[in-house]
């Protein structure tokens, strides 16, 4: 019975040195797409480059540029990015191993950390992105494997004249990136929590084996949340309290509310999944208590008529010589005698509180 | 079988900067209750207001000051509350979002906190309210989606004459108000607990399939307590210990009491979950022992009438010679054998303890 | 189904200042008792009193004086008394709520500790006492509710001349009150012990159904004892490290003793409630393993005689040219077809090891 | 059905001063054996004694004295070593308490470890004893109740002239007891492994009913064990780290590897647990899924059979005017009618994937 | 039923002297083969010897040298080794014992650790390995039990001129064979996640009781590789914040990056767990709705024919006067009578909604 299944491609580099840039995903064709959105208290500036040398100059300028890589198959590209901005080889490693967990690293000149982004698709389906940021002093790099709507609402407060975001520095768009992951985490929590209420309805009301089906995709969805949301509690409460010069006081405070929300989020998912139990548990017992009524039913019309019909066959065998088959009263005698093993039957069966 | 249920109001704000005043709950159209219970030892004075401007004057007195604002929805007028107060704009959020969890935040002039007052309906449904509270030098903020029996009690305290209240600063009002809302859980817990009790008694003497219901609505009820009340005991926790300028040391002592409340309701809980637990057990093994019951009246049955029928049907077959159908004896010979077939099984049975 | 049940006593205190003393018990009618066990060295004197008024006066004697008062019920007299010991008002208000949790508080000048005694009754069923004991520099105050015969062993040893407590300070005699508690945990969990043991034996040898409400009683038995019980090993692991100046380095080593055994209850009840889990386990295979032996037995039976007697049934069908009916043999023919059908049958089972 | 089992000698001292020496074993009729193993690099001497004060003069020696008490319930005679000793009264009484739990305790003269050695009995029974030892400046104590072979490579250790053991101090004889204590759990532990992979097996070819039993068996042993053996990794992690004088650095690397031990040994047994709840629901699995083959097999004998008995129960009524009786086709219309329902239930259990 | 199973080799070495070298795996007889490889950046040299004393100068060149020695079943030789390495004997002990679990150890000079590596065999078996590496200043020991291609990634790098470890110290070695060991672990883990996802898929389209066999398979695999593998995360943290003066602080960054890996483990670990658990119910239930199904049709065909085949049999009794039998219509009216009977039933199970 073991699986011949193909095995996907790898989501391993045996024998590699530690560094080494391989990419993880799945998406090994894609182009990549770079863009930068460059601002100031009054000055904003998208733009959109196809090689990846042209967003160097971001690094220094004392604006705060928003470095967006998407694709991160192109690992040549990475790499010299990776030079360029002095990135350590083992973070570069994990910026495009899509496997990896989240987390958060601090190094002297940079934090860089990696999150996953969920949301729902067409058909309710969670869609899991990786998504690794690395903030700098004077730029924020992004890579994402595709473009994500996740990161419309920052855009979008970057793009207004008087949000308070183009007051700030990189470690404000930093938080604010993270801020709209975890935002994002609530909708679909959100989506499950409803969809176990309906199924607690349906219950209730239409009880159908295919609700198993769909508690046991909910807990299978809820396992691989709980993989890639439950880290984050890690992550935030270590930027709440960390050192580093780059995130300033007052972008820590924000950091905080972050931190709120995944501990929220953490109880969320452990009450779902203590829900979806619960349900499943509901349902079995649901199952368990209909059995035994079927089974009443079975043996109350077995132990009935089967004694009845034994008597029959009695009187049915063809025995020259049987008592009482010629007597003109025989058989309504013994349709009494039935009438009263039935009532026996009937009483003994309301005394075991059956009936 | 996905749900096509409409969802009720999004519960998140996607997009929103932070700090953003965002109002949670289904009261979008109530009309705001504002009122000010002014007092110190020999003084008190209790007003209403319309326009959320009128208690800006109490913040600076040096009275106790109980600001009580009903009704969440009115974002404008909180944000105009919150300028002049100088209230941090992650609290106003916080205060508005009726999906906040219960928690404490310490900032320099003031202490914020967010808590769930539980409390029976008439039909004994448990309801929960969002309730959050901001203890200032001078004067206490308290804000509620509506009008709450909950804090009658210190309202009553307050206006006695002789209340110890009346002799204590605002750090000991802000103790007060936490204080009735813990003391409410012990109501709610004790009516589970009844409810528990009933239901047991109930398996006893008259099990019914309804129970499973009955218990499966207890599990779900001490869920959503424990999502509301178990973070109770972080905070209380945290302002036993605190060392801010705002709570004395007399109120810490009463603090204390509060703490020792919560880590009861704390285990309380945990004792009900385990007490819901194990009366789903009792009623599944119920079952089980019942089916077990009733398979072995129906094997029992079936098992003495089935060789017997056999028999008759034997001697009913219209085979021209079959020994002993001309016989005298042979009907009688036939139900001997029967007897003895019969007297054989119930031997049997009897080894296996199954009679 | 929702319970009509009457409420017992609520056992809360909604709306009242904290610090109100308020009796929680049932036993609002009992007359209260109060004696003073006064002792030294070579001095003792035990005395009865009717007013608490009169036992003022052992605050500060220099002798170990042990205030015995039972009846929680007469707040004003506790009152009286608090305000002569100057007792904290919260303390006070623990001491009569019989639904406080077990605590130690310590206050300058004296140690605030509730726990509850746990005995047997004549009918094995297990009572639990409220116990609250405030340790002076000179004197013990117990409260109890009624009389216990837990500290029949203490009051002997005080009595006996060359008992070791007669050479000991206030502090000693508060240890000794807390190790006779304990003690007596123990008798109660070899109790159940006893209990789980036995019906473990009468699992094996003589199953019955009854089994599982004792078990189920056992589970909330230790349920109970788990909240009454466990937090002992939080109270003796805080008299052991505490600094107080009325415990005694001496004292200290004992109140090591006691957190040992306290460490042990807790261990054991541990492993009660696993066994207990692991009864019921046992008794539902058990009920699962006889019913499957039940179907099979019906199954067979079944098996064997259905297509038998469908074939007498053939040959008792009225129609007139039924091949053989006539034939010498045909009786014995189909007698031997019969024949041939039980064997393939009991091969057939033997096949599936179900005989 | 409450249990009037005979209580076994109660396992507790109701009511007596703590210190009080009391035996609380089985074994109170045995002789006590007293033996003194006294050595140095170059010099050993064996001799046992009767009298108890013959071995004070070991005390303080500096030699190495291995003091080998066996037999606790001589009360008397353990008070008078620890007077002689100096021993704390509350150590005297953990000390032939053979229901104290694993302990450590450190005195300022000695150290004091209470332990229990497992071993298997000749019919594979879990053997629990209870070993007391305490670690002097120039001796061992070490208490037994009855003589025990886990000592025997100790013993012999000593013995042999070049045995490292006798280079060392008594820390080290101390620790090589303990080590020898713990060698033998993994012998005990090795065993239940053996079975429970030798119940897997069965249960895989030969399943039976016993198998429950086996489980069940060994669980009780792992709960035993678990109390027995699980608080050895605190007695350990305390000697480790410990700072007492008696404790050589040189030593603390062997307790070091007895922690290692310990570790492991807890590892496993939690291992052990989950093997064995593994291998119940393994077991309990598989009576379910040859209770659903019954089933199969029962329901569809009784689909086939009961329709096509009906139809020979119509034909075999005695109605003087039945169609087709009098048809010379009629029975193999019939006949034919019967072997297409046959067909039509075949298909549908096949389509049921019954069959 | 007590298993009369052959003990395997003990794995245990009971009365030894603590640092005891007893060799504990199955393959006494094998050879041993020892090589060494040493480089620099701009040297390499690999050679194989026969005697241990071959080795001993590598010690101390200031080159990286990677000592490997295969076959732990030569005590004397690994004795030799570890007097001129000076090596603890606890070292040697734990080195040669195949049972000993993964830890870490460090000592004045060098550092040691234990592992076990995991890999597939031909038919996806999962084989676990002994694996012990000792830090020197200059070398590195490397003992296994067989040759094992875990390691060969490692001399790849070692070998390719410009491998980034020809430039490090022994302590990237160090790391780098770690490393080799945990990036193993992915492989494996990524296998049981295959197969784990085959057998949903299978329990959805063709569910069979093989299945149960198989998710028992993958819990005991995954509880075995629990043991081996979780502990590796103590050693990971451990190593990372380590202030041994062999392990540089560019080492404790790829060490860190090690860690990660090993959280990661533990994590997938724990899910795999979740998700076994989760299938083996899900299977359980989907036994439980089939049998529901199944006992259904039982009722149903029971319930329906058995009334009617009682009704035929009482107008097959052979009375010479039951009413009707002489009638015309008398068996159309019975017939007519059984199929109003008939629906009636058709009725009552569409009111229980069971067809
Ligand atoms: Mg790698
Ligand atoms: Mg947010
Ligand atoms: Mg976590
Ligand atoms: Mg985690
Ligand atoms: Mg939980
Ligand atoms: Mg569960
Ligand atoms: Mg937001
Ligand atoms: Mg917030
Ligand atoms: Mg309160
Ligand atoms: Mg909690
Ligand atoms: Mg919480
Ligand atoms: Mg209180
Ligand atoms: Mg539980
Ligand atoms: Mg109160
Ligand atoms: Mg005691
Ligand atoms: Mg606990
Ligand atoms: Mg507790
Ligand atoms: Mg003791
Ligand atoms: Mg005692
Ligand atoms: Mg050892
Ligand atoms: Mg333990
Ligand atoms: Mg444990
Ligand atoms: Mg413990
Ligand atoms: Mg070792
Ligand atoms: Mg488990
Ligand atoms: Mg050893
Ligand atoms: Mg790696
Ligand atoms: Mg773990
Ligand atoms: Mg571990
Ligand atoms: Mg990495
Ligand atoms: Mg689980």
């Amino acid at each position: 019975m073991r699986s011949p299944a193909k095995h996907r491609r790898p989501k391993h580099t045996l024998g590699n040195a530690p560094g080494t840039i391989k990419y993880m995903g799945n998406r090994e064709g894609d182009a990549q797409y770079i863009s930068v959105t460059d601002y100031k208290e009054n000055y904003i500036n998208v733009q959109e480059f196809t090689s990846i040398e042209k967003v160097f100059t971001y690094r220094d300028t004392d604006t705060v540029s928003l470095i967006d890589i998407q694709g991160l198959n192109k690992e040549k590209e990475i790499e010299k990015l990776g030079k360029y901005f002095q990135i350590n080889p083992l973070v570069l490693e994990d910026l495009v191993n899509t496997n990896q967990r989240p987390k958060v690293d601090e190094y002297e000149d940079y934090i860089f950390c990696v999150l996953k982004s969920v949301s729902l698709s067409a058909s309710n389906k969670v869609i899991t992105e990786h998504v690794a940021i690395i903030l700098f002093k004077n730029s924020v790099l992004l890579f994402q494997e595709v473009e994500n709507t996740v990161f419309d609402g920052v855009r979008r407060r970057i793009s207004s004249e008087h949000g308070r975001i183009r007051y700030k520095e990189c470690d404000y768009l930093y938080f604010a990136l993270i801020d709209a992951i975890i935002d994002q985490y609530f909708v679909v929590l959100e989506d499950i929590t409803d969809r176990i209420e309906y199924l607690e309805d349906q219950l209730y009301n239409h009880p159908s084996s295919g609700i198993v089906n769909e508690i046991q995709n909910i807990r299978k969805e809820i396992i691989d949340l709980r993989k890639n949301v439950l880290p984050v509690r890690e992550i935030s409460a270590r930027l709440v309290n960390t050192e580093h010069k780059l995130i300033g006081d007052d972008t820590k405070l924000f950091l905080g509310d972050v931190h709120d929300h995944s501990v929220q989020i953490h109880e969320t998912l452990e009450m779902l999944r203590e829900m979806s139990m619960s349900l499943m548990e509901m349902y079995m017992s649901t199952v368990t208590i209909k059995m035994n009524e079927i089974m009443k039913v079975l043996t109350i019309m077995t132990s009935i008529f089967i004694p009845l019909t034994f008597i029959t066959g009695i009187y049915g065998m063809n025995f020259h010589q049987i008592p009482g088959l010629q007597s003109e009263f025989g058989f309504y005698i013994v349709l009494g005698l039935m009438f009263f093993i039935l009532i026996l039957l009937l009483v003994y069966f309301k005394t075991k509180r059956w009936i």
